[in-house]
């Protein structure tokens, strides 16, 4: 159960939803900062970016976080929930490319403190070609997601239990968005 | 020196007035959430918002952040800088209302993990007469500078070395905000 009383039967809208419709002054700019960093034009594919989210949000302990973004990642991305599973499981063996693999150590150094991320950790992206863009981005995704994870655990929200609701909300998100 | 070219001479805008300049589509958001959660109306003053921040960011090692949020609180409060330095010096001392000593003890919990936010915590807020917006923007602020603060390091910007221009930045954001 919520810390707060949101007002309405949280089941409902479990996670983060219940948040953004309990305080829709802070739901506009954090659905907006979600939109650009997740799904607007860029060089990596918003499935990407989805799994450095998941991979920061299950490194951070956040089930709602993790269990949601990897559904979003797995349904943009062509080796699917299989690619997440992997990815999650271990980087060095992932299924991804080189240059996503060094930029997911880079969101892994946010994870702990924007103070471990090292000049060799970003040569070593640049090595397999990730731009000033895709640094910058994959720094504010990981810090992202250490906020969006601190907010939904720290105000003690519902977890759907089934993963049936994760991939609803994964249709209805790669339809719509985050900042309807 | 960032880890990223900014494209200017980043000595002029440190911290993290050069990466809003770089990428102006997550500039707005971020400004955005920033000016609604710590100069929006609200129960707890400005002054009080900002000190949240300013603690968040000293536990987090943010050099930036916690000058930059310091100096902003000390503008706004009665009791200046001094309430400040007693505040991160030390919590069970420090020169604030109970409620708010106990919102700063939820805020130290939520730099940690969301998952350290117990019931005895946000009952002892309570029984100092926090409300649930309170405890809610208590949360949302301590997670969101746990982001800021990971932006700022990550991407290894720089730190001025001067005090003035961190007061100079207090009267500047004092007046105009974070939106602008």
């Amino acid at each position: 159960m919520a810390h707060i009383d949101l007002g309405f039967d949280e089941k409902e809208l479990p996670g983060i939803r219940g948040l953004l419709r309990y305080r829709p002054e802070t739901a506009k700019p954090l659905g907006d900062l979600a939109e650009v960093l997740l799904r607007g034009p860029h060089p990596l594919s918003p499935g990407e970016r989805e799994l450095i989210a998941a991979y920061v949000s299950r490194r951070n302990g956040c089930e709602f976080c993790c269990s949601s973004h990897s559904a979003f990642a797995a349904a943009q991305l062509d080796a699917g929930m299989t690619a997440v599973d992997q990815t999650l499981a271990s980087l060095d063996t992932a299924p991804v490319s080189a240059k996503l693999r060094a930029l997911l150590r880079i969101a892994g150094a946010v994870q702990q403190s924007g103070r471990t991320v090292t000049p060799d950790l970003v040569d070593a992206a640049r090595a397999e070609g990730a731009s000033d863009i895709e640094i910058h981005d994959t720094v504010l995704i990981a810090a992202a997601f250490c906020m969006f994870n601190r907010y939904v655990d720290g105000l003690g929200t519902v977890v759907p239990p089934d993963p049936e609701s994760y991939h609803e909300a994964a249709r209805r998100t790669v339809e719509f968005g985050y900042a309807a």
